[in-house]
């Protein structure tokens, strides 16, 4: 149990969580240090949704609601973090869910689309090899994604992406958007719309967003990825300018 | 096998090497979180050994070499990072090499204990709980240490330390030296002298710096520790500009 007075207990909380995926073999090694990196980007950012994540997310949810074939990717860290959100923007959106891995492995999935279906997930791709196709311009284990979803999805969520695969999606013409917590990270850079927020705090945003702009005439705003990460890193800036203040 | 050409073959690389301590039973999950908010800062540091941290490891080196009885405190990541430098640094300085772990467990001290053997340590101490004692003002788990060492010790290399025990050592009156890639650290602003370096990179110049000046006669040179930690984050800053720009 972590003492909630802790002054780290927040983070340390979603550590557990991320702890708990990795026993139940949702998470690989790799993903703990992934996290890790994540996790000092999130106190470097001051562990909140900034304005700037704000705007970011306002965005992706147009795209996302407005999508004629949204997918939602998930990899062993997102589903570890908000299996329920997952399942949730999924129904708001009418967004497919597809596992995809960076370090694939049969069991693996399975273990993900479980939990995804202990949340309440009906359909979940990327798991039957019968529809496994193929993304050009990727090596080969990581360019496997499922013809009735990535393959044919207009809009991609590929939170916590690795930047090869975000740069294949995009050559692909995919829209693509992520969630990344390094706003200087290749998928960050590359992706349509970089949300820099942790997703234990930026999913349930998202889904509210979604749920609120869904089925009314909104227009689209006019969004730019690279100044929007701009803001993020001044943030961190400032941040270590106080801290190192301190 | 990590291609030579990625753009991250280095830290890849280092990344194995943990991930190979996890899986031989060294490392524990929250080593390899630890692992990746530490590569995240020296991803921002450059992936460099800085002028600053040469000036800090010159220092350190002096304090050890003319330590009255110096000690290397070792937990899962150092091990499995640099078992071979751990034991040539105990050999160039004559300095007592101790088992300290943040979560302990006997089998995990035992597998560290061979490790190190592995690499050509002779003596290894805080394995043998008839040597185990307390340093006060630290809670039941973390404060146990080996009489015959960190107990005994003048000075005390605690790498990628817990910031309350570094505290705690500090309170019972050690001149603490660490290695911590987070300038902005309760460890590293706790510490005598902080080398805000990756261990991969550092343990070998430290050596090699150890090497030089053993036997021979150098007066010490004034250290600012604090001052020291505010060029690297400085150095953040700087590199932070330059990728926000790029």
């Amino acid at each position: 149990m972590i003492p909630k007075s802790h002054p780290r207990a927040v983070s340390l909380y979603i550590r557990e969580k991320l702890v708990g995926g990795f026993r139940e073999g949702l998470v690989v090694e790799e993903g703990l240090l992934a996290h890790g990196r994540g996790e000092m980007f999130d106190y470097l950012l001051g562990e909140k949704t900034s304005k700037v994540s704000h705007e970011a997310i306002r965005a992706a949810a147009w795209e996302m609601v407005h999508a004629k074939y949204p997918v939602i990717s998930v990899n062993g860290n997102f589903a570890a973090l908000c299996p329920k959100e997952i399942v949730k923007l999924s129904e708001v959106t009418g967004a497919k869910i597809e596992v995809n891995l960076f370090y694939a492995s049969e069991k693996r999935k399975k273990a993900i689309a479980n939990e995804l279906k202990r949340h309440g997930a009906k359909e979940i791709l990327g798991v039957d090899s019968k529809f496994a196709t193929r993304i050009p311009k990727l090596d080969s284990a990581r360019r496997i994604v499922d013809k009735r979803g990535i393959f044919s999805a207009d809009v991609v969520l590929v939170p916590l992406e690795d930047g090869d695969r975000t740069i294949a999606l995009k050559k692909f013409g995919k829209n693509v958007i992520t969630f990344d917590l390094n706003p200087m990270s290749r998928t960050a850079q590359t992706a349509d719309i970089t949300i820099v927020d942790n997703v234990i705090r930026g999913m349930p945003i998202l889904i509210d967003v979604c749920r609120k702009i869904s089925g009314k005439k909104i227009s689209k705003k006019k969004f730019d990825n690279k100044k929007n990460l701009a803001k993020s890193i001044q943030t961190i800036k400032e941040n270590l300018r106080r801290m190192s203040n301190a």
